[in-house]
Parts: structure tokens; C-alpha cells; sequence
């Protein structure tokens, strides 16, 4: 296998585009990482989205966007798994690359969720569940989460406001990320005064609904010297891409609050780095909720079962903590458009590896390491980054 | 790159399934393809499937059925591209396995479009044209292809019968085959007297919508020998797998009558493969209408221009004639559940390839072409398989 290098970023901000379709959201990503990467062409464009054809009744996506950003002919798909559409699609980028097959490929991720033409999209989202067994009974995505977060709270005896470091976190870091959908800064109070959306799972524990798009573009790493322009640090190798699957439905799981994909993915990821969670830098982890924090800090080596949340602090995971997480506002502040978050967090740990992340930046980033969740736990892509 | 081959092929009858949810269609052509490898275990599963998000509100389609098959862990994705879905997954199987990183690759393509419960069938089809030039129009996915036909006729002076050919071939081919959704002959009566579905296309020229999986088991060439367990004549290579794009939307393109993307991904393949058009033994195209077989017919190099038309008839296209094609009934008479055709398409081919073709048997069938269409000819995958 050939190593692989990303060479190129680009991103919108996360928001609600009111203004735009699928196709712009796209396009502002992937033409901004076109020109970081200084390419007019590709050899191939993979797509990670996951509710297009639910919600804007477009499906063939990956060829649509392909056409609209004047890449008239190439190999284009779109890769679908849930809100780790965006992570599978890049892993395609890595194989096609790693194969030897395409020498310069585009990964975009895009999802509009707003103002869309049809449906809820809080009933779209519940498609990443199983449909007969748990959607059918009207169950919706956070639902299934608020049951998670329940049991761990009584399973381990931990009162709800052990969470709020993580949402506190996203905040503050989102503050400074003008990509973000929400920059500004939380405190406790505003997590103690927030709304219950499903309980125990509160507004500050959620991510929101939103559009966005970001976008990669990826070479062999010995020819990844040649686009990068000066502006980088260097180009950002993929030491390893890895996936793995759990039971869909929650009560198929062997242990509902252990997240066996992550495990089996970070493990795989490890292995093929050669790395330890000892020497990762900082986590882009997936906080679609904040119990999805803790737990995939326990399935993936960085705390005990039932001890991820005791690192909801700033000296834990802030930006100079012992592990940054959600290092430019995460899925709760940057924003969760479901099949494009993949790609901003691969996107963002680039930008941390390559020492553009401002404000944000965690000193001396050499290794990091991004983690996309689909559904509540069944599908799960750990990548790990290094200069 | 190393080479793939072909070790284990299931496909389940295509038809209207109404006793079976999509996780039971696609689990019978997993589990024949595993029997047919002699495996039990997997290291990733791609899927392709175009409308399960939207007609049955089950994304995250490839973790569930990887769950549902007794697959817990692997890696799993389903991907998209309108009607070539199920070419595309293949294509990502074939990158996994090409690349080094995956020995034993299961790739399914499936469809449930009977018994749906929500929204049409129809609707739901559009969404593979473009949603906001295209189908907010009202255009049906076979007023597209209508349109195309009638310029076609217009152009070359050609009456509607003159596409017959490929729909009676396409019914004496299914006749034997035990998968195929309509198992029984027609003739040209037959097809004068079909009721018009969107004028000139009329029932004949037109494939049915229907259920059905298919599934194949993916492995290094090197390692082929090991899973061919006797009642095989040999494991298949995957000669060449290549893929292309056209503009979505057929205003856009240069010209609606030529299947660009087809002679791209065709002329790709050929290269690959180190094949012409000549030594191809057999073509499973891809006849969702018939003018798409005489436009594939033209841009794959078999025919002029203006003139795949005058191929349907049993000398050139039968099972005997000089390129037989749809030689298991194809997307016409065995059926077309869209996001398993190009399964199927394989799948048939593999049959031919390895004498297990019964009474359809094209005689010393050493090379095989299939080419799977999405959308009116926007993504079109083409492999070239070989004994």
C-alpha cells in the first residue's frame, strides 16, 4: 500500500444557509480545497453524505456535485453511513489512493438539514437506527441517546452536571473558530439552565441541526511535496484509516454503555500507526452528545469504563489540557452537518498538525487523531494524522 | 496493485418480495455468496442500494446488514450512485482488496422497491436526476429516458420498433433463468401491443421495478485457488473496474445522444485490461430502456453511431450471435431492483465465465464486459472480467 497524504483543505462555515443548496455548500469546499492543494483536477470525488435523497430528494449526489465544481468526467460516489458518511468517504479516498489507482483525489462531505424542501429531518436522522426495531416505535436519534446517557448516569451513579465540562469545552474552543456555528462561550449555568431536549440529554448536550460542507484532497505521500504551496507547514500523512461495525440497534449491543466499534477501530488505528494513546496529541471526537464524549473516551484507551467523564475539565481536555478534544468547537459548537462532520474534523486536525489552528492551536501537535461516529455506536472510522 | 478475483457469487430471485424486509433480501444473497466462497467470516462489507433511506427509512443500510448476516465488528458502507450503485460498491470492494488492505471482501448490492412504506416508487427513482433542474419539473426518471429516445428517433430516422430486438432477446434469455422476475418469452406481437408508458417508451422497452440482492465474494488472485472449492471451474479476475461521469442533468450535456461517461469508463476499462471490444466474449449491459442499450452499444465501441439499433436482432445479440448480451434476461426480463443490478450484472457473469450458465451458456466464454448505469447515463461503471 502506498502511503497517503492530505495536501489540501477547504471549508464553509456551519450555519444555516438559507440561501444555498446542496450543490453551493459543496462547491465552497471543495473549490477551497482545490486551490490550498493548487489543482484544477481530480482523478476521482467521493462524497460523504447521508440525507440528501431523504430530505432534499436528491439522490446521485457525488456525480451532481462533481458536474456543479467543473469536474466534467471523473469517478465520482457517494459513500453513505450514517453521521460517519463523511469519515467513510474519506477512507475510500485513502483506499483509492493507497492502491495506486487515482494519484489525486477529492473527499467532500456535505449535508444541508435546514429549510430543506420535505420531511423532519429529526425523522431522518432516525434512519440511522434500525428502522423496524427501534425507529418504527418513534424513537427518535436523541432518544436513543437520552436511554444511553440514563443508564450510564445510573449504572455508575453520576449526576448529570458531570457533563457539562464537555459542552463548556466545545464552547470555548468553538469561540474562536470562525467556521463554527456558535462562537460563543458557555459556563455552567447555561448548561443548568438549558431546555431538556429528551431526558437526561439537555440542549447543551446536543448538537445542533445545521448545513455545511469541508472538503480534502489527497496524493501519495511521495508526491505530496509537489501541492504543497508554502503557506503549509507540510503536508499531513494518514498513519491510519480504520472501521468497524457494531449491532444497529441498541438492545442487540453485548453492553450498551461500552462502544465496541470504537475500540475495534481505534485498536486497528493504533496498530497500523504504530502508535499508543499515549502519543496522541489531541482527539477530534465525535460529541454528537456529550455522552457520546465519555464513552468514546473509554472504548478508545483514554480513561476506565465508566470514568469518561471525570476528564470533562479544562486541564483534562482543553486546548493545553493532557488531551484536547473537540479542538475547534466539535460537533456541539462548530455544528454537526451529519455526512460533512467527518471531514471537518479531519480538516481541523490539519489545520492543528500544520499550526494554523490560531488560537486554538495545541502546542506542538504532531499526532492527532479523529473519530466519526454513525448512528448510536454501530459504525465508527478512527483516522490518525501526523506531520 | 494486486489483481482481484471472484471466489463466491449468490443472488436471491428478483421479484416482488413482499414477505421479506430489505435486511432478509440482501442476508439470502450474503449468506449464498459466503456458502458459494466457503467462508464464514469477512473483513469488510460494501453495499450498494439507491432508495432504502427513502422508500423504507433505513439509512445505515450496510451496518445493519452486516449486523443481520452475523457480521459483528467488520467494516461496513453502503454507496451511492443512483442506478450503478451497485457497480460502485463493487469498485469499492475491489480498491479494499487492490490496495493490500482487505483479503476477503463481501460486496452485496440491494433494492426493495414493492411494499414499500412510504412515498412512490416513481418519485422516489427521480431523485437520481437532478432535483432542482430536472425532476421539480415533474419529469418522471422515464419521461428522461423518453426524451432521449424520441431525439434518438428523430435523429436517425428510426421507427420505435426497430428497438424491439433488445427486449425480445432480453425475455428469450430470462426464460432460463431461475432468478429472472419474468421467466417467460415475447415476441414482436407482444410488443406492438404493449401499453406506452411515456411515449415512445412503452412497457417492452421498459425494465420492471421490483426487489431483489445479489452478492460476491472478493479476494487477491493470489490467494483465489484456496476458496474454489470444486463445483467451480476456476475463480474470476476483475480484469479492469473503471468508473466515469457525465454533467447530471441532460441539457447540460454535450450531446444527449452519446453516452459519454460509458466510453470513457468502456475506454478506461480496455486499457486496463489490455482488451479491445473485439475479444469481449459477452456484454451484461445495462438495458433499464432499451434505447440505453443501443446508445451503451454505440459508446462502448460495438456500433456506430445512430446505428446500436440496428444490433437487436438474435444474430448479433443472442446467446450464439457475435456479442451477446443481457444473457441471463437482463435489467428487462430478470429484472432491475436498481441499487442490485450491478451486482447482478457480475454475478451472471461470473456464471457465464465459469460454465454455469445452463441453457444460456454462451459458448467458450473466456472474457466478460458488464456496465451498470446511473441516473440517464450520469455514472457509468464499467469491469471486464476474465477466467
Amino acid at each position: 500500500m502506498r502511503g497517503v497524504s492530505i495536501v489540501g483543505i477547504g471549508q464553509i462555515p456551519v450555519g444555516e444557509h438559507w440561501d444555498q443548496s446542496i450543490r453551493h455548500l459543496a462547491y465552497g469546499a471543495v473549490s477551497a480545497a482545490m486551490q490550498d492543494a493548487n489543482i484544477d483536477r481530480a482523478d476521482a470525488l467521493y462524497v460523504g453524505n447521508m440525507l440528501s435523497g431523504i430530505l432534499l430528494g436528491q439522490e446521485h449526489l457525488a456525480t451532481l456535485i462533481a458536474d456543479f465544481c467543473g469536474l466534467r468526467g471523473i469517478e465520482a460516489a457517494k459513500v453513505e453511513a450514517a453521521c460517519a458518511s463523511g469519515a467513510a468517504a474519506l477512507r475510500m479516498g485513502y483506499l483509492a489512493v493507497a492502491s495506486g489507482l487515482h494519484d489525486v483525489v477529492l473527499v467532500a462531505g456535505v449535508e444541508k438539514m435546514t429549510d430543506t424542501p420535505s420531511g423532519s429531518t429529526t425523522a431522518a436522522l432516525a434512519t440511522a437506527a434500525d428502522a423496524e426495531y427501534e425507529s418504527a416505535h418513534g424513537v427518535t436519534f436523541v432518544g436513543l441517546n437520552a436511554l444511553i446517557m440514563q443508564r450510564y448516569m445510573y449504572e455508575y451513579d453520576v449526576p448529570m452536571e458531570a457533563f457539562a465540562g464537555f459542552s463548556i469545552n466545545a464552547h470555548r474552543n468553538g469561540a474562536h473558530n470562525p467556521y463554527a456555528m456558535f462562537q460563543r462561550p458557555i459556563d455552567l449555568e447555561t448548561y443548568r439552565n438549558a431546555p431538556m431536549v429528551a431526558e437526561p440529554i439537555n440542549m447543551m448536550d446536543s448538537s445542533p441541526i445545521c448545513d455545511g460542507a469541508a472538503a480534502v484532497v489527497l496524493v501519495p505521500t511521495d508526491r505530496a511535496r509537489e501541492f504543497v504551496t508554502g503557506h503549509h507547514r507540510g503536508p499531513v500523512r494518514i498513519l491510519a484509516s480504520a472501521s468497524a461495525t457494531d449491532m444497529l440497534a441498541i438492545h442487540d449491543r453485548r453492553d450498551p454503555l461500552f462502544l465496541e466499534a470504537a475500540h475495534l477501530s481505534s485498536q486497528k488505528a493504533y496498530l497500523q500507526a504504530g502508535v499508543g494513546p499515549e502519543e496522541i496529541d489531541f482527539f477530534e471526537l465525535h460529541d454528537a452528545f456529550t455522552i457520546m464524549s465519555a464513552l468514546s473516551l473509554e472504548a478508545t484507551g483514554f480513561a476506565r469504563r465508566g470514568e469518561g467523564w471525570r476528564m470533562a475539565t479544562e486541564e483534562e481536555i482543553g486546548i493545553r489540557g493532557r488531551l484536547p478534544i473537540t479542538t475547534m468547537g466539535g460537533l456541539k459548537s462548530r455544528g454537526h452537518p451529519v455526512g460533512a462532520t467527518g471531514v471537518y474534523q479531519v480538516v481541523e486536525a490539519v489545520l492543528q498538525l500544520t499550526g494554523q489552528a490560531g488560537e486554538n492551536q495545541v502546542p506542538d501537535a504532531r499526532i492527532g487523531m479523529t473519530q466519526n461516529i454513525g448512528g448510536s455506536g454501530a459504525t465508527i472510522i478512527t483516522h490518525i494524522l501526523a506531520t
